[in-house]
C-alpha cells in the first residue's frame, strides 16, 4: 500500500526496512485503539460540520468492519503499510472513497499514535491493576495461614530476630498496595486526551477537543498542543517507572523464594510442577521461574532506561526517536503481567516446611529480647544490657556450645508478644484486606467509565478488550 | 568514638575506611532529622513507661543542645563515628549518662536511618515543589509576553507548522504542572512513619507506633515491619523517578534553548552574564548552563538507575547495600533544585529576536493550511488536497523560487485562528495559572502540617529547615 | 516433544509459557552453531572411545541432515521443544536411536548454549567488522572529495573556528578505526572454547577439551570450568560494550547530520529517497533515519545495561537468569549492523551545499587567528592578544556591523595553513586508509581460521553463514 | 582570580556556582598532569621558535614550583579559578609575567583537559592493574591451599555436582586475568596524545604534535583534531566499561561469599575484624564489606551509564556536557581500586569450614556420576541412564531416605578424577600463575615507558604518582 505522504518517488528499500523494523507487529496491537480514536474524531468532524450525516454513517460502518475483522485477526498491519494509521486510512479510502480521504482533516499521525498509546495504556493498566491486586490477595491469604509459623528474620543475610512466615508474606502484600498508588498516579497522568494537537501546533480549524476527550472517556484534555507531543515517551516513561516499582518487589520475593528453597534453608517447598530439571543432573528441581523474575526485573530496569534515555534531550516537537519508545513500552506492560501471574501461581502453591523453619530459630535470634528483659526488668540502660548480652553470646558462639531449642509454642508466644502495629502479633491483615478492596473498587470505577465511553462510541455493548498478547 | 556494637575487638582499618566512604559527610545533613526522630521516640518511651519524667526532660534538653549546635555547624558527624546515630547516641551518653544509654531501647539504627531519610525527603520535596512551581510561573509569565510572537514549529527538526514563542513556553509550564502530580504521589508514599520496625522484625515491647507517627507529622504508620525495611531504597527510588520526570522536561527546554540561540536559528538571545567564554576564541558566548542541564539529566538518569539497581534482587531484611542508596538520593534531590533554579534564571532573562523568528516563518509552514482551505472551501477530501499541495510545494522547493514573506500582522491572524483548546489562539494561560495556585496551596498545606508537628515536638517555633546544601 | 529432563510429571502450562517466552525464536538462529558444537563433541567422544566408528558416522550424517534442513528453513525450534539443544537431540534420537541418546554424555545444555553463543558471536562480529570498515571507508571517500570545503567548526553549538567538511568526515572514520580495536579485543575474549565445562563442574571422564577447541577453530580453551559458566553474560556484555562504542560515534554523526540538514544550517542535503514525509504537512522531508540512529543508540545503551544488570550479583554456577541475556545480545548484534548500513547509505549519498557552508564561515571564526598573528608578528603575549581581539570582536558583535566575507580561495588558504598532524591541511587520509587495510586484513585472517575449521568439521566447503536476520 | 576569557563583565553568581559544582575539587587531582602537559607544550613552542630560551627556562622553573607545591598540598584549585588550567596559567602569569601569558598559544583548555585526563587515566590504570593482579594472585594462593577441599557445586542455587573450594577460587583468578586483557585494550585506546587539537579544529601554526606526544610518553598522536575532541567521554567510557567487567566478577564473588558465610551454608568463615555488628542485636557479625561490593557494582554500572549517556547524541565539537563525565570517570577509577583491595583483604583472610563443606556434599551431587558409570560400563545410552537414575533419585528424595555420606578421601578421589583441562583434578594453577606473571611484566613495561618520559620531562627522577585519593 502507498504511504500517506507519498508524492511520486519511492523511498530507498533499506530506509524503508530500517524504519519499519518491528513496527507493523507492534501496530497490530493498536488497531482497535486507532479505530476508537478515529470514531471520536469523525464524530467531532461531523459535529463541527466538516462531515455530513452520510459520510459519518459510512465511516462508522467501515470502522466497525475493521473492529470486527480485528477481533478475528483478519485485519492486520502489513510491513508495507508503515503503520496502523496508514492501514486503516487506506482501508477506509478503499471502502468509502471520498469519505475515507476526509478523515485525516485536522489531525496528524503523531496525534493518532498518541491517542492509540494512551488508550492502550489504559487498557493494559486495568489488567495490571487486577493482577497486582490478585497477587496481593494471594499473599494475604498465604499470610493468614502462616502468621504464626516461626521463621528467622534476617539482616545482612544473617539470622537477626524472630519473624514469621506470614509476617514475611504480608510485607509483599503491603508493598504491592503501595505500588497500586503509584500505578494510579501514572494512570491519571495517562488519562488525558491528546487529540487535536495535530502535528503539535494545532490547526486553524474550530475543532472541539473536549468533545473528543469526552467521547473517549478521558478525564481531561491535555491542553497545550506542543506539550501533547512532547509528552510522548514521557508518560510511557512514568507508567514504566510505576511498573518498575512492582518488579522491585517481585524481585525481592524471588530472591527470598530462591534462598528459602535451597537445600541449606529448606523453609519453603514448591511442587515439582512449578520447577524444571537439568539435562545432565537427574536430581535437579530448579525454581527457574524465580530466577527469571529476578532477571526480568533487570529487563524492566533496562526498558525504563531505554524509554527515558531516548526521550532525554530531544528538542520540542515530534521526533522520529519517539517511535522507538513504543516497543519497550509494550514490552514493559506485558512483562509486568507475566511476572505478576507467575508469582501468584507460586504463592498459591507455596508449602512451608515448618520443622525446618522452627529448627532455624536458634538462640541468637533472642539476644535482643534478652537485653530488653534486662533493660525493663532490671532497669539496666539498654546499651549496657546490650553489651552484657553481647559478651555472653560471643562466648557461646566462640565455644560452639549447644543451646536449648524452643518449642513451637514458646516461639508462638514470643511472636504474639510483638503486638504493636505491624508486628507478627498484630500484622493488620484485615486492614490490608480492606485497603485492597478499596483499591479494587476504585479501579472498577475507572474501568466502568472507560468501558462505557468506548461502548457508546462503538455503538455496541460487547467490546473486545485485550488480555496480554503474545508477541 | 566507639561503635555502638563494639565488644572488645577492633575492626580492620581498611574495612572501616571502605565502609565509611563518604558516609559521615552525608550523615551530617541528617543531624536534625535524627534528633526529631529521637525526640518522638523518647516521648513515646516515656508514654509507655520506659523512661521517667526526669529522664525524658534530660534527654529533651540534650537533643535541643544538638539542634542548637547543628544550626551553627558545631555538631558534625566524624568519620570515626560511623554514622549520625552513633554520634548522637554517644553525645547523649556523655551528656546524660544512663538516660542516653536508654534511648536505643526498642529501635535500631535501620529504623533511624529510615526515619531520617523520610524526614529529609519531605523537607527537600517541599523545596523542590516550590522551585518547580516558580519555574512554571516563570514560563507562564514569559508566555504572556510572547504568546503572539510567531515562531516556526518544528517536527523532525524541520520546519513544520506555525507556532508561537509563548505557546512553546507554555508547553513547559504545563509539563511541570504534570510533574507536580507525580511529585505529590511520591511525597505521599514517603509520608509514612517507619519507626517501630526496629531491625525489621518489631520488638516484644508495647511500643506505640501511631503516637510516634503523629508526633512527627506523618500521614500514617507504615504498617508491616518487614516492609518498612524493604522499602529502603524503594521509596527513594520512587522520589527520584519523579525527579527524573522533571529533568526530562528541563532537558528538552535546554536542547531547544541551545538550538534557538545558535547563530543559525537566533530566535532567542541570552544576556552575556549568563554565558561563559573560551580560553582561545575571543568571540565565544557559550550557553554552557543549558549544556549542563542536558548533561545533568543523564546524571539524574544514572542516579535513578543506581538506586533501583542497588535495590533490585536484594533479599528481605536490611542489607548493607541500602547504605549506598543514600548518596545518590541526596545528590538527586540537590541536582533537581540546582537545575530548576538555573532554568528559572534563564527563563527570566530570555530575550526574543522577533525579527529572526518572523523571518523563519517561511511559506512551507502553511502548506497544511492551504490543504485545509481546499478541503473546507472546495470540499476536496483532505488526502487529495494534501497531494495537490504537496506537488505545488515540491515544485517550489525544487526550483528554489522566492516566496512572499508574511507580515507580523498576517502571522498573528493565523495564530489567533488556532483558537481551539491549547492552540496558540487559546493557550489557556489563566487556567494554567489557576492550576499552579491550586498546587501551591496543597504544598503549603502539607508544609504546615509538617512544620507544626516538628515545632511542637522540638518545643520552639523557630525550626531550621534546609536549603539545598553544598556538598 | 518431551523435555530432556522429563521424568513422569508435567510442568505447569503457565510455567512453561513463562519460561519459554521467545526462546524458540531466538534458538532457531542457533541451529547450525549447535550442530557444529555437537559435531566437535561427538568427534571427541569417538576419539576417547565413547562412541564407535559406526555411531560417529551415523551421528555425523544426522547432523548434516539438520544443517541441510536448517539452510532451507525446514528445521526450526518449536516452543514445545524448550530449546535448540532439545530439538536437535530429539531429532537425533528419532533418526539414529541409541547413538542419538549418547551424544549428551559428558556435556550439559549450559555447555552447549555457551558454545552456540560464542560461535554465533564470532560469526556476527565478522559481519560487524566488515560493515564497520565499510562505513569508515565511506567516510574517507567522502572526505577525499570535501577536504577543502570550508565549514564552521562548532564548540558549545556556537561557531568557533574554521573547519572543513572533509575534516569532519575523517573524524568519524578514525573513531570507527579505534572502535575496531575494541571490537577485536572483545572478539579475542569470545574466542575461547567453553566445551567440557558440562554443568560448570566438569565431568569424571577423560574428555579432551583441547581437541574440541581445535576442531571448532577456537583460539584457546577457556580453562576453569566454573569460570566458563560464570562467563555467560560477561562475554556477551563485553561484546555489547564494544558495540556501544560504535553506536556512540554513529549517534554523534546522526546528530550532526540532523543539524546540518535543517533549514537553518543547510550545509548538507540528502536525496529525497532517503527521507520520509508527513501525513499532514505536504512539504516535509524528514531525515528520520538519523533520528532513529540517535534513538537506537539509547536502545543499545539499554541492552548493555540489561545484560550487565542481569549478570551483576549472581552467585557462581549456572543461573536461569542467564537465559535472559540471549535476546539483548542478539538484538545488539543486529542493531549495530542495521545502523552501520544505514549510515553508510547516507554517507554515500550526502551532498554538500558549498555555498551555504561558505556563507556560514563568518568573521568570528577567525578571531583566534587574529590573536595568533598579533602574538607571532608583534610578539604580544597570547593572553594579551586574546583580550585585545576580544574587545574588538565584542564591539563588532554588539554593533552588528557588517564584515567582509572571505572567498572560497581565501578560506582554502586558511585551511591549508592548518598543516600540522590531523589538521585540515594535513588530515592523514592515506594513513587512515592504510590503517583500514591493516584492520581488514586481520579480520580476514580471523575469518579464514574460523571458516576453515568449520568447513573441515562439517566436511564440506560450502558453509551457510548468516547475514543479519530478521526477527 | 579572573577567568581566562573574562572581558569586562561578570558572570551571574548563580551561573558560576551552577557551572563550578565540584569541579575545583576534581581538578585538584589533575594539577601535576596539567603541568606535565604544559611542560611538553612549552618545550614544543620553544622548539618551533615561539618561545626563546629564557622564556622556556622561566616557565619550566615555575612549573616545577607548582609540582613542588602540589606534592605538599600547598597548590590547590580554588572554586573561583574555574579550573586547574586557569589556576596554573594565573600562577604562571603572576610568577613570570609575559612568559606565562604566552603558554596558551596554540592550545585550548579543551586540549588540556583531554591530556590531563589521559595522563590521569594512565596513572590510575597502572594502579588498577597492580591491584587486579594482586587479587588474582590472592585467589590462586587460596586455591593452592584448598583445591582438594570438597564443596557442592551449585546451579540454579541448588546442589548440582561435586566441586572444590580451590576450583571455585581459581574461577575468579581466571576471570580477572581475562579482565586484564580488556583493561589493556582500554589502556591502549587511552594512550594517544590529544595535544594540538586546540579547540578541536587545529591551529594555523606549525606545531609539532609528534614531539609533544613523545615527550609525554604517549604511544601515538591521536590524529584528526575533531576526533580528538569527540573522543572526550568516549575513551573514559571505554575505560569504565573495562572496570565494569572487573566489578562484575567481584560482585559474583561477593554474592558467593555472602551465601557461603550464612548460618545455613557455613562453608566459609571470616575473622571478626572484617565484620561489623548491629546496634540492637548483640550477636551479629555482618560481612557488610561484601554487601557493599555487591552494591558498588551497581554504582559502577550507573557510572558507566552516566558517562555513555551524557556523551550519546552530542553533536561534534566540544560541548560543556563533557565536563560532567569527569566526576564519574574519577569515581569509577577510585571505586574499582577500593573494591579490589577489600576483596584481596577478604581472600587473604578466608577460612574454610571443611567439615560443613564435606557434610553438604550429599548424594544427589553424584547422580550424574552414576549415570556416567552406567553409560560407560554398561553401554546404556546416556539419556536412558539419566532417566533410570532420575527415577531412583526422585524416589529417594520423595521418601527422604538416609544416604551414605562419603568420606573426605572418597570425595578427593572423585575430585581427582575430574582431570581434564580446568577440572578440579587439573585446575591449571601453574598456567594461571604464568599468565599472571606475563601480564605483570607487560604492565611493568608500560609503566617504565610512561615514568621515564615524565621524569625526563620534569627533569627529576622522583616523580610523585598518585595512590587512590580520598575525595
Amino acid at each position: 500500500m502507498s504511504k500517506l505522504w507519498q508524492k511520486g518517488y519511492s523511498v530507498h528499500q533499506l530506509v524503508e526496512r530500517y524504519e519499519a523494523a518491528q513496527n507493523s507487529l507492534l501496530d497490530t496491537r493498536l488497531i482497535r485503539h486507532d479505530v476508537w480514536g478515529s470514531l471520536a474524531h469523525v464524530t467531532m468532524l461531523h459535529h463541527i460540520g466538516a462531515l455530513n450525516n452520510e459520510e459519518l454513517q459510512e465511516l462508522q460502518n467501515a470502522f466497525r468492519e475493521v473492529l470486527a475483522q480485528e477481533s478475528t485477526h483478519e485485519f492486520t498491519v502489513q510491513p508495507s503499510d508503515e503503520d496502523v494509521h496508514t492501514s486503516i486510512e487506506n482501508y477506509l479510502a478503499t471502502r468509502t472513497g471520498a469519505s475515507g480521504k476526509k478523515i485525516h482533516l485536522a489531525r496528524s499521525r503523531n496525534d493518532q499514535v498518541l491517542v492509540d498509546l494512551r488508550l492502550y495504556g489504559k487498557e493494559q493498566l486495568h489488567l495490571i491493576a487486577r493482577r497486582l491486586l490478585d497477587l496481593s490477595a494471594a499473599f494475604l491469604a498465604f499470610a493468614r495461614a502462616t502468621i504464626e509459623v516461626p521463621l528467622p528474620g534476617y539482616t545482612h543475610m544473617q539470622r537477626g530476630m524472630l519473624s514469621s512466615v506470614g509476617l514475611w508474606a504480608t510485607s509483599f502484600a503491603e508493598a504491592l498496595l503501595d505500588d497500586e498508588q503509584l500505578l494510579a498516579a501514572a494512570y491519571q497522568l495517562n488519562d488525558q486526551s491528546p487529540l487535536g494537537s495535530a502535528a503539535g501546533y494545532g490547526v486553524p480549524l474550530p475543532i472541539d477537543r473536549q468533545l473528543v476527550a469526552d467521547l473517549l472517556g478521558f478525564a481531561r484534555v491535555q491542553n497545550n498542543v506542543i506539550y501533547v507531543q512532547n509528552a510522548r515517551g514521557k508518560i510511557e516513561g512514568a507508567i514504566v517507572q510505576a511498573l518498575m516499582q512492582i518488579m522491585l518487589d517481585l524481585s525481592k520475593f524471588a530472591q527470598d523464594a530462591l534462598l528459602f528453597t535451597t537445600s541449606e534453608y529448606s523453609f519453603l517447598q514448591v511442587p515439582q510442577e512449578l520447577c524444571d530439571g537439568s539435562s545432565i543432573m537427574p536430581q535437579k528441581r530448579n525454581l527457574s521461574i524465580m530466577e527469571l523474575v529476578r532477571a526480568r526485573t533487570q529487563t524492566m530496569l533496562a526498558l525504563q532506561q531505554q524509554i527515558l534515555g531516548i526521550v532525554s534531550g530531544l528538542p520540542s516537537g515530534y521526533n522520529m526517536d519517539y517511535q522507538e519508545t513504543k516497543r519497550p513500552f509494550m514490552e514493559a506492560l506485558d512483562l509486568v503481567q507475566e511476572n505478576l501471574e507467575i508469582c501468584t501461581l507460586l504463592v498459591n502453591n507455596l508449602q512451608v516446611n515448618e520443622e525446618k523453619a522452627i529448627a532455624a530459630c536458634t538462640f541468637e535470634l533472642f539476644a535482643a529480647d534478652r537485653a530488653y528483659e534486662m533493660a525493663l526488668q532490671e532497669n539496666i540502660p539498654f546499651r549496657d544490657a546490650y553489651r552484657i548480652v553481647g559478651k555472653e553470646v560471643t562466648a557461646q558462639l566462640d565455644q560452639q556450645l549447644p543451646f536449648p531449642v524452643e518449642s513451637k509454642e514458646q516461639l508462638v508466644t514470643r511472636l504474639r508478644a510483638r503486638n504493636h502495629l505491624g508486628g507478627a502479633g498484630n500484622p493488620g491483615l484485615s486492614q490490608a484486606e480492606q485497603r485492597l478492596s478499596t483499591a479494587q473498587a476504585s479501579w472498577d470505577a475507572r474501568s466502568t467509565t472507560f468501558t462505557q465511553a468506548i461502548q457508546a462510541l462503538v455503538g455496541t455493548t460487547t467490546i473486545h478488550f485485550a488480555e496480554t498478547e503474545e508477541e
